[in-house]
């Protein structure tokens, strides 16, 4: 009986071993690496990036490992797309307007001048077409592309002298890129395209003008206040700037589902606290700097006015000449202009009126 | 040899049984219910609880299950903090102000009047202090709190006349509870507790003057348009009501590790696609509410600040009598306050610049 007892428990272990074995199959050991495009400085997005990885592998006991790189350790920061399209890389995390040169398309995944607030680009991707759109747009990249974070509306940079008039944007020597550096380049300022290491010094030289960035909290860490005293608002070419995750499609298809699963749902986390990290780290931030003698401007309304024009000149453009661009872009300003409609009433009235009561406007004018 | 490596092989049988031991038992079958406060109407917040529960299902290929239950189906509506407390059901999905009545600090975790918008809750929940303060209250109450959901501003509700003074608020009968309605009783306002189905008809018998409820697309399917005409803006009680998802703590320790963090993950994808919703579906519902001949209506600026004033009287007298309250109220101001000053400069003078070409104001404000 005890032999026989033994022989059935042997058995028995056989068949926990053939009833495990499924679940060890769904459970494979997958390693990831991902590149960034932003250095490690950048501690906001590279931190929401680090926040992913993380949550990817405590929800799978560490089974599914995703390295996660700044730009420039496995993969030159600008060269994410190809390297994500060839799969030498499994998965980037990028802003999807650097590669804008490749189809200006890509800049409606981010940010275009005039275009949506942080909170407006997620409903378009989420609950309007826009998610729909660009997976069909990055087939043609081997890319699966999901929001994975948002800085919210940048600040229109540091100049060294003040911006009254359109005459003072002619000939102005700007570090910026992409469809903002073209919108300035139709009001007379100069683009200029700088390794981020020189930006500075050129500034303090004067054979650089001005320079955009992010928001007080990354702006800082580059010193631009102690070379530039002006410091403008809104950029009005990025009103809320979303970065995605790449993935190879090939990886992403060979994911089991419940990988799958788990690697949008710690996006979607680390979506919303990318944002939360700005937002809750930028109002210090530009405090500190305001200490250091920084001047806060508005963008005059007459520039904002022409550059509204001339960027809506290049979409008119872009419209005739790109049918990627125009079947998005139509969809995107569509949504954009609903939601506006819609924000304009209770949402911008209730944040004018906690702005009003919180910073009465004789002192709000002084500020700024 | 045959016999020996049969052997061997049952051995190896038992060895790969016992290495599989562990996968099996991080990766057990769990079922819990979760109660929410709202009925199947509402299906924006119901959604983004069935999208948590669908996330997790998928992320652990079908092993934890959650079952979503509208208001009512297995608790009463109000019963959810007593049911996950004494872990009747598992978990809960709630708007946490409706337990003013316990104690009026929970209405710092979901909206007090003249808050934070549900960008800076986010801030403030994830990279302030509110989730640290909030884990800390809630621990009376043997529930761990996850932010799951927000509507955004909410609409000022829908009134039988026009409020153009103080005096159009006193005496009036409206449906509205909690904070609000006490901010709105030092006004002079009756604020009415009616059950939800007997709103509309008070408010077509006149024995109502006025009801609250969140915004265009979920006001719309109640049908208030059609009994009172005026729709007024911004609900300055709710600048972003945030929705939690409540866990018994006991239910919340006993998980693995992983599916703690793949609850995390899908609450926190919950909860940015549950306001993306509110925010794709309100501007079609407005569309077609003025389209039934709503009137739209700014709350005139002397009674918002008459109610701001009335507010910071509560909540100075909540500061004298209750410590649990002012503990976080003050972070809670301190973080709004910074917000404040900081969304102030870019991000609403981004917003404004959009709603003043894509409205030109005269259009705007014969809109409302």
């Amino acid at each position: 009986m005890q032999r026989r007892s033994f022989m059935k428990n042997a058995a028995a272990g056989v068949a926990a071993a053939t009833i495990a074995a499924p679940a060890i199959a769904q459970a494979p050991q997958i390693r990831w690496r991902c590149s960034s495009s932003f250095p490690k400085t950048v501690d906001t997005i590279i931190g929401a990036g680090e926040l992913f990885a993380r949550k990817v592998s405590e929800a799978t006991d560490g089974r599914f490992q995703i390295s996660m790189h700044a730009g420039g350790e496995i993969t030159p920061p600008f060269a994410v797309v190809d390297a994500v399209q060839q799969g030498t890389i499994e998965c980037g995390h990028t802003a999807p307007y650097y590669f804008f040169g490749k189809d200006p398309t890509f800049a409606l995944d981010t940010a275009i001048p005039f275009g949506m607030n942080a909170r407006q680009m997620n409903a378009w991707q989420i609950e309007g077409n826009g998610l729909t759109l660009f997976r069909e747009f990055y087939k043609a990249y081997n890319i699966y592309n999901i929001p994975m974070g948002n800085t919210g509306a940048q600040m229109g940079g540091w100049y060294r002298k003040e911006i009254k008039t359109l005459n003072d944007i002619k000939g102005l020597k700007m570090r910026i890129g992409g469809f903002a550096g073209a919108v300035l380049a139709k009001l007379g300022a100069v683009p200029q395209s700088l390794p981020g290491g020189e930006v500075y010094q050129a500034l303090e030289k004067g054979t650089l003008d001005a320079t955009e960035w992010v928001g007080p909290y990354d702006d800082e860490k580059l010193g631009f206040n102690k070379v530039a005293k002006f410091y403008y608002y809104p950029a009005w070419w990025e009103g809320g700037a979303q970065i995605d995750l790449y993935i190879n499609q090939g990886a992403w298809d060979k994911l089991p589902k419940d990988y799958q699963a788990i690697v949008e749902s710690a996006a979607g986390l680390a979506h919303t606290n990318m944002l939360a990290r700005y937002d809750a780290r930028n109002p210090a931030a530009l405090r500190r700097l305001i200490g250091t003698g920084t001047q806060m401007r508005a963008f005059p309304t007459s520039i904002m006015a022409a550059a509204w024009k001339a960027a809506n000149e290049s979409y008119d453009e872009l419209n005739k000449t790109n049918p990627r661009w125009k079947k998005i872009y139509e969809d995107y300003v569509r949504f954009r202009d609903d939601q506006i409609r819609w924000f304009r009433v209770t949402e911008n009235s209730f944040d004018d009126f906690m702005a009003e009561v919180i910073i009465p406007r004789r002192a709000s004018s002084k500020k700024g």
